[in-house]
C-alpha cells in the first residue's frame, strides 16, 4: 500500500516540478529567472501543493484539476521564504545560502514581488479559489507582521503565539487544502472537515517545526540547532519555560533570553536542559500529537477512497519526521 | 468648462481617498496599518485611478463601476514605490522620508507585500480585469528588474530604455485605462484606441518625469534636482548625450558618468550645460510632445462625451506640469 502511495506522491511531485520549471522558464530578465530557479530548486517536499491535489482527489475529482493552483501556492510559499529570510537576516535555508545572501537584498525583494505575479497567473477561473488565494496572501503577510512585532515584545502569551502561527503558517496549509476542495467540487460537509483537518495539520506542523529546531537532526534540516533561541523567537516552548521556571538561576536564564532578544550559542545546552527538567518537551510533544490526532479524526469523516488514505499516510509521515 | 472638470476630478478623488482609507482601516496589525497610511497619504494626484474611472465613463458606464479596481491600481502603484525606494536606497519621496527611512527596511518590504493582498481583494469578478491586473503586476516587476540591470550596464540603447519604461511605468497606466474600459464594456474599437492612448500617455509621462528631474521645479517635487544623475540612471537624455558628445572634455564628463555610475552634485550644472549645448532638451521636449500629441489623436477617435473631454483636459494638465 505504502509503495503505491510513494508512486502517486512521486507522480504528483513530477507534475508540480514540471509546472514550476515551466513558470521559471517564462520569467525574465535573467536577474529574476536565475534566483527564481535557485530558490525553487531547494529539494522541498512540496507539502502544500501535494495537499491541494489530494484534497481535490478526495472530493472525487481528478487531482490534476488542482495542479495549477497547487503550483501557485508553492510559489506563494516560496515568496514568503525569500522575504522572511531577508527580514530575519537568516543566512541559510535548508543548508544553502538564502537568496539575499547568494544574490543581494534587492534581488530577494524583487524576486519575491515578481513571484507573486507568477503565482497569480496560475490561478484558475474559479472565483472561490481565487478569493481563497487572495485571503491567503493577506493573512500570511499579517502573520509575518505579528511575528516581527513579537520580536519587540516580552509579553507574548500562548494564545498570541497560536494566533501568529495560525496566520503565518497554518492558514496557508488550510488554503492549499480548501482550494483543492473547491476545485474538487466538495460538498459543504467535506469542505468543513477538510478545513478542520488542514488547520489542525498546520498547527501541528508549525509547533513541530519549533520543536525540531531545538531537538531535530540539524544536519538534515540544514541549519544550526536552536536557531529560534539565537534569534529570540518566542515559541510555545519558550513561553511555557518562562511560565514554569521557579528556581532563581532558571528564571535568570529565561529572563536573559527575553532581555537580550535571544541567547548565545553556548547557552543552548542550558536552555535545553532547563526545558527537559521542566517537562516542556513532553508537554509540547503531547500538544503536537493532539493536533495530529484531531487532524486524523477529521480525515476519518471524509469519503473513503485512496486519496483519503493517502492523506492519512502523509499525516503519518509528517508526524514522524525528525527534521 | 474646466471648472466642471475640476469638480468631477475632486469628486472622483474623494471617492478614491475614501476607498483607500477604508482599506487602510482594515489593515492589521498597527505595524502594517500605520506605515500604510503614511505611504498612501502622500498628496499624490491619483492619476492612475482617475484614468481608470474616466476610461469606464468614456465607454458609457458609470465611472464608479471602476472605483474598486481603480483603488486596487493605486495601491499596487504605491507598493512599487515602497519597494523601489528601498531597492534604490532613496531617502525622500515627494519631500518626505521614504517608508524604509521613516520606519525600517523590513517594514517597507512587508508593507509592500501586504498591500498587494489588499489590492487583490478589491478586484471585481470580471475575469478580464483580473487578468489585466495580474499581468500588470508581473510586468511592473520585470520592468523594475530591467531598471536594476541597467544600473550595471553601460551599453543601454534608446530602445532598451524605452522598453524598460514601457514595462515599468507605461504599462501600469495602460492597465489602469484598460481595466476601466473593460468595466465600461468597451467595444473592440474603443478598447484599442484607449490602449494606444494610454501607452502614449504613459511613455510621455515617464520621459517627462526624467526631464523634470533635471529641469523641473525641485521644491514642488520634493526632491533634489538631478537625482537621476546622482544615481547613475541611464535616461534617454543621458543616452542621447553620449551619442552626441564630440568634444573631448564633453566625452570625458559623460564617460565619467558611465564609469562611476553617476556624477557628484557639483557636476550637475556641467551636465546640464552640456545637454543644453547639444540641443538635447529641445529634442526631448519634442519627443514628449510627440507622444502627448499621439495620445490626443487616439482620444479624438473615442465617443464624444464629457469623459472624453475630461481625458483631454487631464492630458493638457499633465503635459504642462512643471514638477
Amino acid at each position: 500500500m505504502n509503495k503505491n502511495f510513494n508512486k502517486i506522491y512521486s507522480d504528483f511531485l513530477n507534475l508540480i516540478e514540471n509546472k514550476l520549471q515551466y513558470v521559471i522558464g517564462g520569467a525574465k530578465p535573467d536577474s529574476v529567472r536565475i534566483p527564481f530557479e535557485y530558490l525553487i530548486d531547494n529539494g522541498g517536499k512540496r507539502l502544500r501543493p501535494i495537499l491541494a491535489m489530494l484534497a481535490c482527489g478526495v472530493c472525487g475529482e481528478n487531482p490534476e484539476m488542482a495542479l495549477s493552483s497547487a503550483t501557485a501556492i508553492e510559489i506563494l510559499h516560496n515568496f514568503t521564504l525569500a522575504h522572511d529570510d531577508l527580514m530575519d537576516s537568516s543566512p541559510l535555508r535548508r543548508g544553502r545560502a538564502t537568496v539575499h545572501e547568494k544574490f543581494s537584498p534587492s534581488v530577494a525583494i524583487l524576486l519575491g514581488d515578481a513571484m507573486i505575479g507568477y503565482a497569480l497567473k496560475l490561478l484558475p477561473e474559479n472565483k472561490d479559489a481565487i478569493n481563497l488565494f487572495f485571503d491567503a496572501h493577506v493573512v500570511v503577510c499579517e502573520g509575518q507582521a505579528l511575528d516581527m512585532d513579537y520580536n519587540n515584545r516580552n509579553d507574548i502569551s500562548e494564545d498570541d503565539y497560536l494566533e501568529m502561527i495560525r496566520q503565518k503558517t497554518a492558514n496557508l496549509i488550510r488554503v492549499s487544502v480548501l482550494i483543492g476542495a473547491r476545485l474538487g467540487n466538495a460538498n459543504q460537509e467535506n469542505y468543513d472537515n477538510l478545513e478542520k483537518f488542514s488547520l489542525n495539520l498546520g498547527l501541528a506542523f508549525q509547533i513541530q517545526d519549533d520543536y525540531l529546531d531545538l531537538m531535530g537532526k540539524s544536519a538534515e534540516i540544514g541549519k544550526e540547532i536552536g536557531q529560534d533561541i539565537l534569534e529570540g523567537k518566542k515559541t510555545l516552548m519558550i513561553i511555557k519555560c518562562r511560565e514554569l521556571a521557579k528556581e532563581n538561576s532558571d528564571k535568570k536564564l529565561i529572563e536573559k533570553f527575553y532581555k537580550n532578544n535571544g541567547l548565545d550559542k553556548s547557552e543552548i545546552p542550558a536552555i535545553r536542559n532547563l526545558m527537559e527538567k521542566l517537562g516542556i518537551f513532553d508537554e509540547i510533544k503531547n500538544i503536537i500529537n493532539n493536533y495530529f490526532e484531531k487532524a486524523k479524526n477529521n480525515l476519518d469523516k471524509l469519503p473513503e477512497n485512496q486519496y483519503r488514505e493517502m492523506l492519512g499516510w502523509i499525516l503519518e509521515k509528517t508526524s514522524s519526521r525528525q527534521s
